[in-house]
């Protein structure tokens, strides 16, 4: 059955498990007739009898897209899957830089992007609210632009005083970048600014960690951990329900009422 | 009925229609014994038998926030609603304010933040995928901060070369602001830039503008519009299939494969 034929659906799964997919999402993943993704992201996809899966590798995500269009083309009901939200760091952006350098004809396909929770605000919704108040979010994956770029990022975001949210903070290629990374926001920030791990959020290995600059050990954060750097204004509150603190950055800032 | 009394959730209702709800959202609405929150917010929830309502000015985030807590520790379930992503210059700062502030019996509550899609989502997933790489999010709400900070992230945001979200571009206090922001941008970055107006997404009345920095008119930028600012990758790419072309950010930076 293919309700919508030559559609191609980027779908946002949220972050760990099912509580965070969108009616909209689930709606998507159920017409589909084929399914697109990282295999892990796949398999947290209820199979359906006569759906096609095509599972890929992490590193692949332009034959992923350019298959996903591929298919699309032929007139398939395609859902592309991504963790969190496809719109930030994720495939949407691979998908329409495949239709701009590929096929002219994917330029003419029904292309439509499905939002979802992205990794930030899953970790900020257990912390409490550290994204409040004005914030960046930066990927410190390294193969993909030049480390100078990131280290002019990493200086703007803490003149800013933005609250800073690093993805990707561990690449295997380059272990060492968590740790430059931080070690320009010290020179740069109070060590007494809150910091925050949040790893695998809503999945079963959840795993949160709240510190400060000063104290935190950048070397805990694995490619699933979400860093959070607080801006001059976040702060911890005593929480007498849970073993953490909140972590949370007020609406107004600081010397205002 | 009230399956988990003295549990305050603070809920992210998405921007625009039901479409945007986590099933996550949705089971706590359905629980929830009061629910709390801006009236044209409240309206968006489906009524239920039994349920009580408290709704409110938008001016007055702080009761708000102190109704739901209060009513949390008499052992109802609150569900305190929120547009958007609660956590995104929205509610869930404003509870833990009240908490730091407020009764000591406050910090022991049960407090749970549940996520959503942000406007700044929904409006890029309309668009393409204009958040793809890294970017900031900033409130142009003037009654919380003072100008000189305002000014100080948008040239840093420009310095860093983020793409930039604006929230709340226009203050009725203050309708000038989004020009000053739009001539310290056009100072700092290429007339060339790709700018989105994003009004009311999702809703029936929404409505999406695309135009270049150079040549946008900020003035149509109301309360219920999101302003987006491309980085200097930011591109727009021709679609066949409607009448705007896609606006993205490629994953890897200029330069750079």
């Amino acid at each position: 059955m293919n309700e919508a034929p030559g559609v191609l659906s980027i779908v946002g799964l949220g972050p760990g498990g099912p509580q965070w997919l969108t009616s909209e999402a689930q709606e998507a993943l159920a017409r589909a007739s084929d399914l697109v993704g990282y295999a892990p992201y796949l398999e947290r996809v209820e199979r359906r009898e006569g759906q096609r899966r095509h599972a890929s590798d992490n590193r692949v995500e332009m034959e992923r897209a350019r298959l996903a269009l591929e298919l699309a083309a032929r007139g398939r009901a395609v859902a592309l899957v991504s963790g969190g939200d496809p719109g930030v760091f994720a495939m949407a952006a691979a998908v329409f830089e495949a239709v701009e350098r590929g096929d002219r004809a994917w330029a003419g396909l029904d292309i439509r992007v499905l939002p979802g929770v992205s990794a930030m605000q899953a970790a900020a919704a257990r912390l409490g609210a550290p994204l409040g108040h004005d914030f960046c979010a930066i990927s410190l994956s390294d193969n993909l632009k030049p480390w100078a770029i990131l280290e002019r990022r990493l200086r703007a975001a803490a003149q800013a005083d933005f609250v800073i949210a690093l993805y990707n903070p561990a690449s295997r290629a380059r272990p060492a970048q968590i740790h430059q990374a931080f070690a320009i926001l010290r020179a740069l920030k109070s060590g007494d600014t809150p910091v925050a791990f949040a790893r695998a959020v809503g999945r079963a290995d959840e795993r949160i960690l709240v510190a400060t600059l000063a104290s935190a050990d950048p070397a805990i954060a694995d490619m699933s951990t979400l860093v959070l750097i607080g801006s001059s204004q976040t702060r911890f509150a005593p929480s007498g329900a849970r073993e953490r603190p909140w972590m949370y950055t007020p609406r107004s800032h600081g010397g205002e009422k």
